[in-house]
């Protein structure tokens, strides 16, 4: 028997295998950030990008569960659709949940995530919560990279769950090719501040809690919304699900591969997917350079600056400016 | 007649003989920012540092008239204690008003301003309101900057004023050598959720409109938080005023006084200094490389590397690593 992959070279050839440790450990990786996170990244951008679902709403609207509905419709396939005429079955479904236990959140646990347990055994599905740990640029970057493994570990078709809809969980949820909206009847008045970050991010709404009064207010209420902002290529339609039946959910699903077929006979998937590659990378960038910074910051030529300005010898411009000239002369001895 | 001076080593020595106008647009130079402001700043930090005294509360609080009555209690000298046996007259006096209406705060104009207006013919006194404009580290780097551009014109003591008790503006206010917290009667229920925050910047507590009812019991709250948190050498003292008629300033000023001598005597006044020019150098650090991110995402390579990831080619970290190296090379082959 061989040792088990540690390398994230070996650990991604094993998670394409079907070797979930592997997987979960490549996760982890990302979750804790630096150097290794960039290399999972570099190996995990060679692989065919995941076809992403994110699905957002307040706590208590049914997230979870609607996510574990969806898991079972879109196990049976996408949807035979224009160009597709035969149905295109989805191999495996990764899920990752976003963790409002973590420091950009300060939340806590994650009780509901027990639903989705019963595809634990599922080899199928791979679900995992994710925080932030040490990731130098927070959820908004380990998220997308995270994706990435699990597409390079063969999972075409990967769903981002956040709880919550602080600004943080929502950039999270719509940086995904298809952002699913969810809403309970009554939620007008308790999201009335999110509503127009959320009409500007949903693709689709879903009306959760369907059987339950105020269903229909619910709706018009979306579609008064929806009347009154700007006309665009595609009316994000309202749909209506009892989650906890699995009420309405074929039609979600339905929905969400007419939005894929939407945004791929447009070119807007391209166009978006290129916008989200360039956010990524101006955010890899402010990332590195604040690392640098706070290195910078922790070194004895800082403490120096500090005690040339303290002596009235040293501007803090000037100081600066010479700790980073000190910075670019190391790098061109030693380059990266 | 000569040209009026328009470089900052000119306008510097203006302002040093009293030219209100250069010193008006020197300090516009700092609120707008950029490389002029790194100028000025070079220039002004080869000067004395004035003695800073922060005034910050909540909106009404009286903060404006107090600032008005306290100019005048300046303007007498600061009072004999401990090592200094006479009054040390206090030549200038400069006021710098945070300012709402900044991106930062996007309050309104700040009415009461005009409360100082007295002393705009007392060329001893320059009171400006201040907006981040284009600053690139915002007002927590300009406010600094300003304080020494006045400090660079002759002014010893300078008064930072900010409205409101928001984030910026505390840190702002809090970034002096003697903070004053003012609050009014019935503060504790309105302020319930910055009071852990202002009792760590407070050096002193002032209770202004102390002829309202519940000045008494505003007080005793004020010793309660002070009785809880952790013994210190300087336990802030707790004043009352009542700004509009002049009452309790003069006490007011000979608490600053001590203060003063405190932090002189023990040695803190330096220690804070120290840890607030490395602050700023942390700052401008950060707004130095921050600049370099947008130069570099406005430039022809990033939409390169974009297009590099979106064909699989590259991932976003050796993307931006690429960038980066580029950057240095060409720093290096044109140093800053």
């Amino acid at each position: 028997m061989s040792a088990a992959p540690s390398a994230p070279d070996e650990l991604l050839d094993a998670a394409a295998s079907g070797d979930r440790v592997a997987l979960a450990r490549l996760l982890s990786m990302v979750e804790r950030g630096g150097a290794l996170s960039g290399d999972v990244a570099r190996l995990a951008y060679a692989a065919a990008t995941p076809y992403t679902v994110g699905i957002t709403g307040a706590p208590g609207s049914g997230k979870s569960t609607l996510t574990n509905e969806l898991i079972h419709a879109a196990r049976r396939g996408w949807p035979a659709h224009g160009d597709r005429a035969t149905t295109e079955p989805v191999a495996r479904v990764g899920v990752l949940a976003v963790d409002p236990s973590s420091p950009f959140t300060g939340g806590a646990i994650l009780g509901d995530r027990v639903r989705m347990q019963e595809h634990a055994t599922d080899p199928s599905v791979f679900i995992r919560s994710m925080a932030t740990r040490g990731h130098l640029g927070g959820l908004t970057l380990a998220v997308p990279e995270a994706v990435r493994v699990l597409g390079a570990a063969g999972f075409p078709l990967v769903v981002v769950e956040t709880v919550g809809v602080g600004q943080m969980e929502v950039e999270v949820a719509s940086a995904t090719d298809t952002t699913v909206v969810v809403v309970t009847p009554g939620w007008g008045d308790a999201m009335q501040a999110s509503k127009a970050g959320l009409l500007e991010i949903a693709d689709l709404f879903v009306v959760n809690k369907g059987d339950r009064p105020g269903v229909s207010e619910a709706r018009r209420d979306l579609q008064q919304m929806l009347d009154l902002s700007a006309p665009s290529e595609w009316r994000p339609p309202v749909l209506t699900t009892v989650a906890s039946a699995g009420d309405g959910v074929e039609d979600l699903w339905a929905a969400v591969a007419l939005h894929r077929a939407h945004l791929e006979s447009t070119g807007t998937l391209e166009r978006r997917r290129k916008a989200r590659y360039a956010q990524e990378l101006r955010r890899v960038l402010t990332a590195l350079v604040l690392e640098d910074v706070r290195t910078l910051a922790a070194g004895r030529s800082f403490d120096d600056a500090v005690r040339a300005i303290a002596d009235g010898e040293l501007d803090p411009y000037r100081a600066a400016e010479a700790l980073l000239d000190e910075r670019d002369r190391q790098l061109h001895e030693t380059p990266r």
